[in-house]
């Protein structure tokens, strides 16, 4: 009997299964998998992925074996239907659609009603007893194969598609403007116009044969695995290029056969809530893609979805096929232990399966169905893990739009920070924190934001920029606060003097409204209402469920206490970061932290460092307490100097009124700390090695609050950590000032605090030397944002300019500042993990750049045994599940 | 007999040699041969560096053995010299000195005329018959010891010396300003002074028996080992702290013990121009400080050295003792092999060598003396290659400044480019060049340059900059043009407006004279006259020798055909840089530069840089053709194109005029163009990329030009080089433009060319999988200064700040941008070359950053196996003389 090439599947029962998707294609796999259940599926066969391996191999010639086992495929096809492809009388028509291992949603080509010519329409016409529906049909096919087959489509962008321009003339002629208006005579005129342009354009005749048709549609399928769409979609994708596909042969069923007939698409629960019951929509007469047209309006299958008393259910006008419906969709949930989205036909009052797959759902629907099918007995508790995709919690964090609003977009940018937000523009942060004070809610322009806007920015709904990508400081802090954000939005212009900005051709003005959707980078005109989140228990249990299966530790970037607090109610285990500078900006201390850059020598810093000592103890009071019981790594002063000053002319002014000292001495200091790359520049403990009483007050400040906390009674972790350290003298530099204030401390209050210090790795010297830098080091955090920007010599400022095109040209597949790269980047972090505990065995180790949020990431930091990652406090639910996810997955 | 910790030497043998350097240091070791040999050196001993680690094991506690065998060396002393320690008739006076195992001139103490007492001082008269001299010596030896031994010191920085306060009432006392004019009574009433000064400050009495008196000093010899600058010289030498010093205690012998006794030094070649010729000079009646401190003129020791008839040299004056000395100079050379640098004192008539060890010596006489000695078959090739120092080798390529000029020093920056220049100030580069056609010698003063001013850095003699370090703008384009540069000359105040500079404290105004040079980076006030280099017959010998033993490329790093024409007539092998964006600059092709820069498509951009290609075709047939039968690396584009705009307002005018646009249109492009941390920007091969029209553009150039001097049957080897290359796909986007362009202008030439396309290794992440890029890369160019930059996080334009703190602060060894780090960067390009060569055996790697000139690098290079370094024209004999002496290093 030789090889098998082709698996037949129909009444109630298949040649294949659901686990052989590789040889058969997801959708033959499927589709065999429901006829084993007994399930009535149109009877078909799948021509395996073997096949179109052959068919690149061999040129397009199929070996005698294949041929013949088509061939009695096609009988099998005949004899279930009781029809014959090729017949006058009772023609069999069949479709052939393409099917890869892999999902390629509409990467591949499909045609319908194959078998129709002259003769056979006629057969068709008899049958459905509808001469209209006949040459519809008929139209339908030599359109579609005279596209996908034959290869008529327009010869330039501006070309028209040929077969829309015949219509056109048709209906034109005709005086009338709906398809649906054209009778079957107009339908027979245009089969035959479509047959005359095949011909004049390709010099070929339409294929009357239908066994010509069929091997023309097979070829087609399988050449269409490598048309350029396919290629760049499996690149993207990482689909192998040498899987390739299967092609599905099966029988065509038609809801659109009279009052008898209709078709519809059902989920197995609610993907909207979750809720467990049956729920979806039909069209009496009708087609698939009538359904989607939305031309008619779809009724309710049920009781359950129905929502009006005039609309008729299909429990209601065909009770039985319901009930034979109803009975499938529990059998493959059951069978699929998933919700599933099903498509369905009713031919002359029979039921057709045409379709099962695993259902798309909104986070709350995912969370609720995990959680029910755990109770229900259906999966287990790792399985529920899996099936809720980590950064779908994101919508439940924060508010969203109202999904029925209407919006009108005028600009995109990149989804920054996730949430929605609704308020008036300001272009500064003044305004923004003036106007928030009176009560208005308000959006921050800017073209960019900087470490002075961080007050405004809080004060906002949200924040717009120009520039930027999405670790831009912008985006950073507002992920920070929580706080709807969309960056890097290129085509704005806007206007500082003007207060006016420009989007999608409108002018809005200082005032106007605006809503930006975090999520989505949309920036849309005028107010769009808001839904505020609300966490169900179910998310609770299976966020429960994570905690107990994951091995990394999750903590939090939070800078304040209230951000702290947030975090900690998202269950963080401690501070991953807590960076010191925000703090700088706040209230009055700006003008003493301005103060120490203008003092001309150590005595003038340490004076003005005196002032700004109480603020940062408070800080840290504040947020070590709120972070009881648990560690908080707390990172020193590490943005270069010129951060602090004022960049334009205005506020150099006012700075000078404010210190006493003239304009010029301003200005000679901006100028004096001006760099050409300040990310390279001198800050992180290079400034505290030149300014080690930086460095000093802030030692003393942490370890006054921690002293002071411990003898309150309250259990406190500090862990100080040095930042963009690139050799162990720098550590050891400034780990004795660290260590030296901390014990001095401890001995003017006499109490004692269990206390640590350590780095950042975030420079890839720091990696390649991690077994020196361990020596001096009692935990390790890696600074991937830094690490991303010197590893691939890109400034995160700048390179949105060039990655969204790298990204567009297929030559980065991700974003490295979202989700680590893994191939360059991973491998320092995997060294300096493993380097630096061949000198420490028992190294902590974490994370703490915007990977410590992304899921992806934290599969590698799990594959990599840290101990814990850092994120924002809005993403610490995202990361805990991600982490439960990567233990289950790496087990 | 127990261990031995004390090796005697003296009257023609000795226990130790001159490979015992460990144990008895280099001095003692040395003096040790010198008895060996039969030379007449003072008895002594030496007690062994194990004392030493005693001495710090015990706490200053000796074994009896210890003291025992010190008892035994003196005897040994006395019974050579006929004096008795401590006799007040015959008394013998002892040094004490350290010696290292390695040299720390200068970093330890020493103990003159010890054994000098009320008592023995009266038998030191007798023996000299001059009281002043007794009085004298013990004076000294009080002082000395004084100091040394007792600690009777400045107690701070702002207190004069106590003896010196001392001598200096005595001297205003007797109104006399020298201490010459003091009598014998003055100095005994010195020693009285001293001594009572002791006694008040340090509560001790001044010990008189000359045992303690030697206990004293060699414990203060073994404590100096940990003094603070010892310590801190150790580490940054790298010499191990537990190594110890030896102390050598030997017989004093005096020169100024009347008019038959002189002293003097002498070296056995000539240390200036290396001339076979015994060169010295000597002083009679005189001690050995006599001769440093130039209050007498010294003599000439012989006919050969004589430069005036009125002079009397020592062949004259004591024709016996020359003899010996002239005998004991050729046995020493004859046995160290090397010219050397001795000490003798003639004491009565009699001759005792003080000391004897390597000459010092000009490069000229370095390449002189090795080449010599090869011929006059004393020492092989390879030791001869192993004694010049490359770095040397500078001095012979560069002007210099006349040694016996004087040099007021107003400034001191970066010896950033070496050379010496003098020429009038200008402020910026147009002036330059204009001053330059008036024939005006000019230097050119900048607060930092940009590649704007590369036209007026070329009409100028020297280079000074403000800012930047050694690998600033100014310091490599200077370089690379053999041109003398200061650079980062922090305490300069330049005002551009003002046209002034202040420099020392004084004013500089357009057109003063200055000098620089460029080989120490001190700034001079007015004209200094330079003496121009020649070459010698031994250079090229020398040269011939380390090419034929160098395993290692030396390629060169040349923008235009005369720097090409320079390189290879230093020995080049080919370019293994050539920067293209340099060209960018000259005449009028900035105009088209930026009007492709302003063109708002790609046709606008392609209409402009038609007009480029001519000019880049003639630069490259220029380069090409100089460097037929070689291989030249064309590196593509690397700038941000913002660095072809004008910056200051009035220069945007001026362009905005000449392209015939508004102001606005420059300005809004500046702006759009502006990157926070261009180095990591849309740079390098990410313009190619988003402009693939420069890319091709530029292939086209090179192409064009190699066919058509392939036409003209010259043999062109050209390989473009794609630069800041992280990912594979980067360089396959790239290649694929490079190629596609060479096979097309191949096709159209009708003429085949051997070319390759390769990639520079500059980003981190290229060296993390270099075995990716490597599958494209034809071969590999490691810019290790972009390299150094991202690895350590240092912007070279800003790093200057902090580098110079770092190393003073012993945090970095050295300037990574001049010495490669080897710990960390060299692992990146360790894995770079290993990762490479494991996709692609064959895989050429060469070194293209400032690294490929500096020894200590190219000993990594070689040991990394890399296949060549490249350097700028004047360092290519510097590179060939490293890579030879790296492959006898580590053969």
């Amino acid at each position: 009997m030789g090889h098998k090439y082709v698996y037949k599947f129909g009444a109630g029962k298949a040649e294949g299964n659901k686990d052989m998707k590789i040889l058969l294609g997801g959708k033959g796999a499927n589709l065999a998998e429901m006829a084993n259940l007994g399930i009535p599926v149109p009877p078909g066969f799948t021509i395996s992925t073997e096949v179109c391996k052959m068919y690149y191999e061999k040129h397009g010639e199929y070996p005698e074996e294949v041929k013949q086992q088509i061939l009695d495929g096609m009988k099998h096809i005949e004899s279930i239907m009781e029809l014959k492809f090729g017949d006058p009388e009772k023609p069999l028509l069949v479709s052939v659609r393409s099917g890869a291992p892999a999902s390629m949603p509409g990467m591949m080509d499909t045609i319908l009603n194959l078998g129709l010519n002259d003769e056979t329409v006629q057969g068709l016409i008899k049958m459905s007893n509808n001469e209209r529906f006949g040459w519809d049909s008929y139209r339908r096919f030599v359109q579609m194969y005279g596209d996908v087959v034959m290869g008529l489509k327009p010869e330039s962008k501006e070309e028209e598609d040929p077969f829309e321009v015949i219509i056109d003339k048709v209906k034109k002629e005709k005086g009338v403007k709906l398809d649906t208006e054209l009778d079957a005579e107009d339908l027979k005129r245009l089969v035959k116009l479509f047959k005359e342009e095949i011909k004049k354009r390709k010099g070929k005749d339409f294929p009357t044969d239908p066994w010509d048709q069929l091997w023309g549609a097979i070829d087609a399928v399988f050449g269409s695995w490598n048309n350029p769409r396919a290629i760049k979609y499996r690149e993207i994708n990482n689909i192998p290029p040498d899987w390739g596909t299967a092609v599905n042969v099966q029988a065509m069923v038609f809801g659109n056969m009279g009052e008898d007939s209709a078709t519809g698409v059902a989920f197995t629960r609610d993907p909207a809530t979750g809720e467990k019951v049956f729920f979806g929509e039909y069209l009496v007469n009708a087609q698939g893609e009538d359904v989607v047209a939305g031309i008619r309006t779809p009724q309710p299958i049920n009781h359950n979805t129905k929502t009006d008393p005039s609309q008729v259910t299909l429990e209601e006008l065909m009770p039985e096929v319901y009930k034979q419906l109803d009975e499938i969709q529990r059998k493959l949930e059951q069978h699929y232990k998933d919700m599933q989205d099903i498509e369905f036909t009713i031919q002359h009052g029979r039921l057709w399966m045409l379709q099962t797959r695993t259902g798309k759902r909104t986070a709350a629907a995912a969370v609720r169905i995990a959680v029910d099918m755990v109770e229900e007995g259906l999966i287990d508790k790792e399985t529920a893990i899996m099936r809720v995709e980590p950064e779908q919690l994101d919508q439940l964090l924060h508010p969203t739009f109202d999904p029925k609003a209407k919006k009108n977009v005028v600009a995109k940018g990149l989804p920054a920070s996730p949430g929605a937000a609704t308020g008036r523009i300001v272009f500064n942060a003044e305004d923004a924190e003036e106007w928030a004070k009176k009560g208005e809610k308000v959006i921050l322009v800017r073209i960019e934001t900087s470490p002075e806007d961080i007050g405004g920015m809080n004060a906002a709904e949200g924040i717009l920029t120009q520039r930027g990508g999405m670790t831009s400081h912008a985006a950073v802090v507002a992920r920070g606060m929580g706080k709807c954000c969309v960056a890097g939005c290129g085509e704005l212009e806007i206007s500082y003097r003007d207060k006016v900005m420009k989007a999608g051709g409108k002018v809005f003005k200082e005032g106007d409204w605006i809503s930006l959707d975090g999520s989505t980078g949309e920036v849309i005109e005028g107010k769009v209402p808001t839904v505020e989140p609300t966490l169900s228990g179910n998310f609770g249990k299976l966020m429960g469920w994570a905690d107990e299966i994951r091995k990394l530790g999750v903590r939090t970037n939070a800078d304040t206490p209230h951000d702290s607090e947030v975090a900690r109610n998202f269950g963080a285990e401690g501070i991953g970061l807590c960076r010191t500078e925000h703090m700088f900006f706040e209230g009055d201390r700006i003008i003493a932290v301005r103060e120490m850059i203008l003092a001309d020598d150590e005595a003038g810093r340490r004076k003005a460092l005196e002032k700004i000592l109480p603020y940062q103890r408070e800080d840290f009071y504040g947020i070590l307490k709120v972070m009881h019981d648990l560690p908080v790594t707390i990172r020193t002063l590490d943005p270069p100097l010129h951060e602090f000053l004022p960049q334009d002319e205005e506020s150099k002014k006012q700075m000078a009124e404010e210190m006493g000292v003239s304009l010029e001495q301003v200005k000679a200091k901006v100028e004096a700390l001006h760099e050409f790359n300040p990310m390279l520049g001198h800050r992180g403990c290079r400034l505290g090695i030149t300014y080690p009483e930086i460095t000093e007050m802030q030692a003393r400040a942490i370890m006054e609050a921690a002293c002071q906390l411990t003898k309150e009674g309250v259990k406190v972790y500090p862990e100080i950590m040095i930042p963009l350290v690139g050799t162990k003298a720098e550590l050891a530099n400034q780990k004795k000032v660290v260590v030296d204030t901390a014990e001095k401390v401890q001995e003017e209050m006499g109490v004692k605090v269990e206390y640590k210090v350590g780095t950042m790795i975030e420079i890839p010297r720091a990696a390649l030397t991690a077994n020196e830098i361990a020596e001096e080091a009692e935990f390790f955090s890696f600074g991937t944002n830094d690490l991303t920007q010197m590893t691939f010599g890109y400034s995160r400022d700048d390179a949105g300019k060039f990655l969204k095109e790298y990204q567009e040209k297929g030559i980065l597949e991700e974003d490295p500042f979202q989700t680590l790269d893994q191939n360059g980047v991973g491998q320092l972090v995997a060294m300096g993990v493993e380097k630096g505990r061949s000198t420490r065995p028992d190294l902590k180790v974490g994370i703490c750049g915007e990977h410590g949020g992304d899921p992806k990431s934290i599969d590698f930091c799990h594959r990599t045994n840290l101990n814990y990652v850092s994120c924002s406090p809005y993403r610490v639910p995202i990361a805990r599940l991600a982490a439960a996810q990567a233990a289950i997955r790496n087990k």
